[in-house]
């Protein structure tokens, strides 16, 4: 087992009705003006929205309010959350949505008070010295954001979508309501499913694998997933299965699926490239991305994806020939994630062959990556995986 | 799944080495004199004594001392403490060892800044306010202290042994070197495993029971101990050993194992009778509890406790007559625990027959315990529970 460092202090509210306790909860940590963030009427419409105000009224809370967040969030946007957060003084960011706006949150979070420009942390020209807090109340459960350290946003200058970790990102403390997500199309269901498999996938399929507890934990929340989102999907006002995926979508992704080993995250390297050319929906770039990187590197590591051909899928163990395991564990993702309404070809989103240079080309703009045990990837290799998924 | 909050915010530094940064650390959480309380000699011969107290000094740091902590700690010891923690003006508990060390600072913590006698949060008078914050170096994976919000103390007065749970109670940050636990005896390890498990399964064997995910997650905890506690007792220089163990014993305990539904704690409840009473190491005590309680309970409660002896002991499931997986669940704990060289019967720790009564007359001095939808147990229940364990 590596050494490693697990630090993952948001607190999370979890159940039904404590949306109604924001401004109650706000006022308890000291604060008295959140900088309330969120996406398009979504909240309006399924009254979100008024619950909220009406929770910071009657605790006697003014706010100011950045709406229009979109999925893939951009740079500009949370530019003009930075001054409208410094011109209105307030002292806390409330995010009320998904992954694209917490992370809009986490962003103006860290730049409200940084004299340079926010994009540094992201460009890795500066390290955050301090941030904003950040408090989430969740509406989709798919990035994690709500308990993790990280925040991804789309520089309109180039397209460049990039994720940034720092101990400031981490919420305060976040809302989870399953019942809030009891309204979302069965596709952003499915995204988000995809999602929680994949924080997890890229800390799993790792070189060297194995920790035990650390690899249980981590097949509990893709056999959870499993399990649950077909249902959330057939029945979307099912509570049972809408928290289940909440939950996994926070453990996923609050790192303990991957405490003692490496992680990879090179399917998300590949779909970040495709939702900044494309915008496609986070979840279906990883559903795309993955089956490819998986048969490109499945060789590397035969007992891995075996293992979790097995645990995972239930597949039955070739101890002959473990990589036929390994292959049929790779299948039957692709299957799943097929079920869901995912696409999972580079087709079906009508990105053409044609386009693969390009993608190999952005995903290398700074060179090679590396990925620990698994090969270095450069444009040749990122042309390779991508042609797998053509 | 019930409602539930979640907040485990303790900085774990997992892995080698970290003990000798003790001094850097604390100095860059802005402390300047930590109150250092540990046991017997067995850091003083391991030489942890001496690497913790020269990373104070690098760091500039002054400290005072409070040694002498037992296995089932003491309040006259920890009222010691208080006492000296004011008088040397100390800012911050660094504990050095087990659970019984890391519950003493905790119970210091509490009492520092509290006027009255801080039993009166044990006993139930008064809730804190407020505590000054404790770091741990862990030398034992066994009570989950180094990341819970609890702490056991015994009160000689009657030699009452009682927990309290408050988010004061958390470790600040804690550091785990499995390495420093390679040199304990087989028997400590064995009692940590048991108390690891018992952690676990007292959130586990509940009514209702199933949050797939946070079951799962129990399991994983359960299979890890299952698999590695033998390997710690055969090499106890195991490195992966020890690691797995202590990685578990945090998780056990920091409530992860439990979220969305009730826990039950009853065997701590016995446990911790035998201990006041008998001085019986805390494992050990859990260990004679468990299956006298198990045998108690299981037909109310079939599916849970089949699930149990299927996924993790592996017995076959009795699809006609579960409760005969159920037993052979139950009974697969007692043969491990037997195995570790743990006593499972109170006549192993010399406790007559003629003892139960007063000790289920103990467990319910103040009234009959409700264990939600378990039955609630008074001395009669207790009784029964116990001649079950003779």
């Amino acid at each position: 087992m590596n050494n490693f460092v697990y630090h993952s202090p948001t607190k999370v509210y979890f159940g039904q009705g404590y949306e109604s306790q924001i401004g109650a909860l706000l006022k308890e940590h000291g604060f008295r003006k959140p900088l309330m963030v969120y996406g398009g009427g979504s909240i309006k419409r399924s009254g979100l929205y008024d619950t909220v105000t009406a929770s910071l009224k009657d605790a006697g809370l003014t706010w100011a309010e950045l709406p229009g967040v979109q999925p893939n969030p951009l740079l500009g946007l949370a530019k003009q959350g930075i001054a409208l957060f410094r011109a209105e003084q307030c002292d806390v960011l409330l995010a009320v949505g998904g992954g694209s706006t917490i992370d809009t949150a986490k962003v103006i979070g860290l730049g409200v008070p940084y004299d340079g420009d926010v994009w540094d942390f992201w460009c890795g020209k500066a390290d955050p010295k301090t941030g904003i807090p950040t408090v989430a109340i969740l509406t989709i459960a798919a990035a994690g954001s709500e308990t993790s350290e990280s925040a991804v946003i789309t520089n309109e200058d180039g397209m460049q979508k990039k994720g940034r970790n720092s101990i400031f990102n981490r919420p305060l403390f976040s809302i989870l309501n399953p019942a809030l997500t009891a309204t979302l199309p069965a596709y952003q269901t499915a995204c988000g499913a995809v999602d929680i498999m994949m924080h997890t996938l890229e800390r799993y399929l790792t070189l060297p694998g194995e920790v035990e507890l650390t690899d249980r934990i981590a097949e509990s929340v893709l056999l959870t997933v499993r399990h649950w989102a077909p249902v959330a999907i057939a029945e979307p006002d099912n509570y049972e299965a809408r928290a289940q995926l909440m939950w996994a979508g926070s453990l996923s992704h609050n790192d303990l699926t991957g405490c003692g080993h490496a992680s990879v995250f090179i399917n998300h390297k590949i779909g970040h490239e495709l939702s900044a050319t494309h915008d496609t929906a986070h979840g279906a770039s990883l559903a795309i991305a993955f089956p490819a990187w998986a048969k490109y590197s499945y060789l590397y590591n035969v007992p891995r994806f075996a293992q979790y051909a097995v645990r995972v899928w239930g597949c039955e163990m070739d101890y002959q020939h473990p990589e036929n395991t390994a292959l049929a564990g790779i299948q039957a993702t692709e299957d799943f994630f097929r079920s869901l309404g995912m696409p999972v070809r580079l087709s079906y989103i009508d990105v053409p062959e044609s386009e693969i240079d390009l993608l190999a080309n952005r995903i290398t703009a700074n060179g090679k990556l590396s990925f620990k045990s698994y090969v270095d990837c450069g444009t040749k290799e990122f042309t390779e995986i991508l042609k797998l998924a053509k």
